[in-house]
């Protein structure tokens, strides 16, 4: 492709981009395809031969957007919604352009310290202490995995070179996500090992049930090894008490790590700071610009005040035999798994620029102020009821019947094509989770979706 | 920003990229800009409001360019070279502008549905059997990792709950990449029982050596539970014998994962397909389409015969408590650490059917051609000397002095603006490593870079 073909194709993809984001709405949000349908519609083996590409952007438009859950719709409340806003996806295209892999400094200067610059930016409307490292990974799941490691590292350096886990042990609260059991597995601790501690009414990690699990495993020759808190749960986006925690973790020389991937980026909105009271005595942290900062995905900013740490548990090379590095050319790859890394701090960056951190703060704040008003009319209506504390822009709704008709409800209202939300359990009962974070969603849609839910209601 | 901005900055930014495209030769490879330099460029905090996209496009060609290092430049050939084509860039936006996380089938058949067709597709193109299970990570660490942690899984399943790794060992030639021992180490497994195995004249992994250090462990009561055999080596681009390898492992009963990031492209080039030879006796192995297939960063292709073990690494639920699901509805998720994935399939789609086989394989049968004809040059100046066979399109390349000298030569050429090698290390040896790689680089490339070294050797 030349540079011509190219700029006549890109003005191509930019016009349909543009008008896909102008009628949004036309589109059904949830897919309606079968499993098996997209694939069946591609030919079994790929081409010998070039094709045009006016085809297969033909193609694009006929197979595999009909295929597509559209997650920048703002019908999306489904997981956390997200939002690939114009420039975080002009962002996305300048980062493909460039191509640079950033594993160490010299591979890419810019992407190097921009993502430092930009990290820093975000700590400080995060209302964070000056000193933490930053480094962007793919998700949070990767970045837990992560402090995971490093808290393995500061535990038990002496087993890294055998291996054997089996005294460590893992808190997180019943209701932390999958994703700290996973980081669990796959940095070899013991399953076994990782306990589930219970939460209050307000499904907050108890901790004087932390406090208990520790000391009882203390007592029985276990080595606690690392707490995960978390800020804006899954389930219910329910906020674990961090400065107790923190209180527990110092006291017992245990490593914290903070799952803030959704609830992190309202602390950015003035009044919603102290959702992050805690975290500054955390080890690490993670929060996600590609849940709720209009950040395309893949964007997930883990914070450790402990990089040496980080770098040690990943390290090959023993400290005393490292050459002396310029202190401003950190070398990126030292600090994770992954030696690749795309440029992911430029769409940040745009991001951050392009809408400042009052024009973010005023998106967060609308979408919080719109599930507090969905969340009154599912209170006025008695057929339904509000299952958790609204704390951010998470809704836990549910028809007060049987699962299997807020099931049927949930179905209704995903084939509408107006809205798509997932299921959750609270209190051993199905609810439907309202996922309030798509940077288009407006208190219309809120009103289309809570008509679509009483229209199916009516029919049960 | 509305979807007419979009529309108009989009078209910019394209036209940014076409220019930047047409003109990439006029760019130094190599940033020339200090440590800090880009940082201290930028302000210390983000902005409070918005900024307008005219100045931040500005910034970013005033600021951020400059601290580049242009992997998409024809004389980039450091590390192993890249190219972002424009197909792949054209995928990567509209990947952006849809933004979905393709965790579940639900969440976007599409995606799940793509990556699955190309991987098939790409399966093909390779030689490989059917049957094979393919799934993109970001990057090769990432695949080893997972294979890494499979093959545990697969060896001392019992020890999941519990987490003593103590009996595992591991094997990889002295020449295979960190990222096999980094994923060692995530993996929880002692660092200490990774055997590094000796390789022959060639760079190759010793089999017989290999034999002997399983048959060692294993007489000493430990578990050999992961052979990773190399197809490109990072040092000199080496084969390891995987036809006598795979022998061993599957004599042994261990897990043989192939690290074919690099080498493996070229098995779609009719005269190369030999390079993946025994690879369809492996359990699982890698492959980047982001290093040689002109897809951007980042697009790792992990293939496995093993599926299911993999899942169950990864998976928190008990096989015997899954639900029913649609065969044919994949959720990827289950297949790795990371939940959220980004819609990859898109850009690899967009390169393998504008290019197609023939066309790919033309471009790096062309590679491996100026590749062997500039080793002939280097062969033909007695002050020169190759120091490996050029197997693929990585030349290893040395000045007959002594290594100071050779790290001078490779400065000059960096400086120049015009190159960009990375050093390497063979039998002891400062070498200089001519990667090629980059689509856009020809012959004339290398009749320049060619005629700098040996300007620069004169001048020693």
């Amino acid at each position: 492709m030349t540079p011509e073909e190219f700029r006549r194709f890109g003005h191509e993809v930019v016009d349909w981009i543009a008008d896909f984001r102008a009628s949004i709405r036309d589109y059904p949000v949830l897919a309606r395809t079968r499993p098996g349908e997209v694939a069946d519609a591609l030919p079994p083996s790929g081409p010998e031969h070039g094709e045009p590409m006016d085809l297969i952007l033909a193609d694009f438009r006929r197979l595999i957007v009909p295929g597509m859950t559209h997650w920048n719709h703002p019908g999306f409340m489904a997981y956390f919604a997200t939002s690939g806003s114009g420039p975080g996806i002009l962002g996305e295209l300048l980062t493909a352009a460039l191509n640079v892999n950033g594993m160490v400094w010299k591979s890419s200067p810019s992407a190097t310290e921009l993502e430092q610059v930009t990290l820093d930016w975000l700590r400080q409307w995060m209302g964070l202490p000056a000193g933490l490292f930053g480094t962007i990974y793919d998700t949070a799941s990767t970045a837990t995995m992560h402090a995971i490691m490093a808290a393995r590292e500061m535990a038990a350096p002496e087993e890294r070179g055998r291996g054997n886990w089996e005294k460590l042990t893992l808190y997180c609260s019943e209701q932390a996500h999958s994703s700290v059991e996973k980081g669990a597995v796959a940095a070899g601790i013991g399953q076994e090992r990782v306990r589930k501690i219970a939460v209050d009414e307000k499904f907050r990690m108890r901790a004087d049930a932390l406090e208990e699990a520790i000391r009882a495993d203390k007592a029985a020759g276990l080595k606690p090894f690392c707490v995960v808190a978390t800020v804006g749960t899954t389930g219910v986006a329910a906020i674990d008490p961090v400065p107790e925690i923190a209180g527990i973790t110092e006291r017992h020389g245990i490593w914290l790590h903070v799952d803030a991937a959704y609830g992190g980026s309202a602390a950015i909105v003035e009044e919603m700071r102290h959702v992050m009271a805690g975290s500054e005595r955390a080890d690490s942290m993670v929060v996600n610009p590609h849940k709720w900062l209009l950040t395309p995905v893949d964007c997930s900013v883990f914070y450790t005040r402990r990089p040496e740490i980080v770098r040690r548990a990943f390290s090959l090379v023993p400290e005393y035999l490292r050459t002396e590095e310029d202190p401003r050319a950190v070398n990126m790859m030292d600090y994770g798994v992954p030696l690749g890394r795309r440029f992911r701090a430029l769409k940040l960056w745009f991001v951050m620029r392009s809408y400042g951190r009052v024009g973010l703060a005023c998106i967060i704040r609308r979408h919080m102020e719109i599930a507090r008003e969905f969340a009154g009319w599912v209170e006025q209506d008695e057929r339904f009821e509000v299952m958790a504390p609204v704390l951010f822009s998470l809704v836990c709704m549910r028809y007060r019947g049987a699962d299997e008709q807020n099931t049927k409800l949930l179905e209704e209202i995903n084939q509408s094509g107006k809205a798509f939300l997932s299921p959750g359990q609270v209190q051993g009962k199905k609810v439907l989770r309202v996922a309030i974070g798509n940077y288009g969603t407006e208190k219309e849609d809120l009103v289309r979706l809570w008509q679509l839910a009483r229209e199916a209601a009516g029919r049960l």
